[in-house]
């Protein structure tokens, strides 16, 4: 057994899931995973993005709960600072910092209108304009960070909480097939070949959770 | 002149202005405010919980900028450690980004049902069931962590992000005349009573401008 356990939902339907995983693996903590079925009602509210839960995702280490994927993060940088979590120099930190929570906190029209579902593609959906900005927004935020930081993460060599921000992001642009600026969809791919996204997808087609309102073409 | 400077929308309107603004004085840093007009149109959408803005609040200090909440909590944190933002008990602080963190994405419905109006008073005000289940969650939040730390603040004797992040709350109650249980309406008193917030509302009382949308009755 682990000494720490992640509680999380569905792998192919949640971003806070994938955030929340992502950490854990790029600070190197031993960890169990606990899913929790989607047939759950908060569960299927957080999923159906009508609500955020504080269930999941969910870290339990050193008897210890820490159930925000932010919380997470700061928790995570603090118990495994040789995982350079957090970029080492002072501004870019604050950078890290600032476009981490604007994802924590922001982009809702891009959450409620290209849910996360890694087993879909669709090919020519069309982005509403309300969506569209948040895409612009994102996109704007990684081409500043690539050029500041010199790549190939956001904040330079190494990946930082900003690059598990911004994963799910990277799943919903393939999934509804958005176009974006070379540098972006370079940035993209770069994202989805890590080998942690390759599990994370394998494990996401195993899954036999349905939830019908994310299936339906919308 | 002060060494760093605040832009921040409403005093009156804004939760996020408010929660910027406690922060830089609870670290007791030296600042300027500067306030843009709520006329202009990224601050409408921000201050009718259209969309987050990433203009405001805005921290420029040391030649950087910050521009989220818990960023620029993050950032005073590591820049005045002897304010005490952050509980120095490693457990409490990870419960206080916990619940920073929960208080920074969610509530979505309290955010809208509820809008900050600090001029105003609408007693009887009829809550409907999102934003209660909203104010539920909150003051559970609120008496766990009080019986945690004892009081009279969420994490202890000393005020900490968390009583920033929720300060905005505690003036959601004030307007709407919502009714909570003993423990939750003491804490909202010790918060107003504060007189970083006695300075702000006489602040936002001498504001001019007024949101239509935000005035009538809904």
């Amino acid at each position: 057994m682990a000494t720490a356990k992640l509680v999380i939902s569905s792998k192919n339907y949640s971003s806070w899931a994938l955030r929340g995983w992502l950490l854990c693996r790029m600070a190197g903590l031993d960890f169990d995973e606990e899913i929790v079925s989607s047939d759950d009602p908060s569960m299927r509210a957080e999923l159906l993005v009508l609500s955020p839960s504080t269930l999941v995702p969910r870290l339990i280490h050193d008897g210890m709960t820490i159930w925000d994927t932010l919380a997470i993060a700061e928790y995570l940088n603090e118990t495994f600072p040789e995982a350079g979590l957090l970029p080492k120099e002072r501004a870019a930190r604050a950078r890290c910092r600032s476009v981490s929570g604007e994802m924590h906190s922001g982009f809702s029209a891009l959450r409620s209108g290209l849910p996360v579902n890694l087993r879909k593609f669709t090919p020519g959906f069309h982005v509403w304009s309300g969506a569209q900005a948040d895409i612009d927004r994102i996109t704007t935020i990684w081409r500043e960070c690539l050029a500041l930081s010199g790549g190939p993460f956001l904040f330079g060599a190494e990946r930082s909480v900003a690059d598990a921000m911004f994963a799910p992001v990277t799943t919903r642009f393939k999934t509804y097939d958005v176009a974006v600026d070379p540098v972006s969809a370079a940035y993209c791919r770069r994202i989805l070949a890590m080998p942690e996204m390759i599990e994370w997808y394998a494990d996401a087609a195993e899954e036999q959770d349905e939830i019908e309102e994310l299936e339906s073409e919308f």
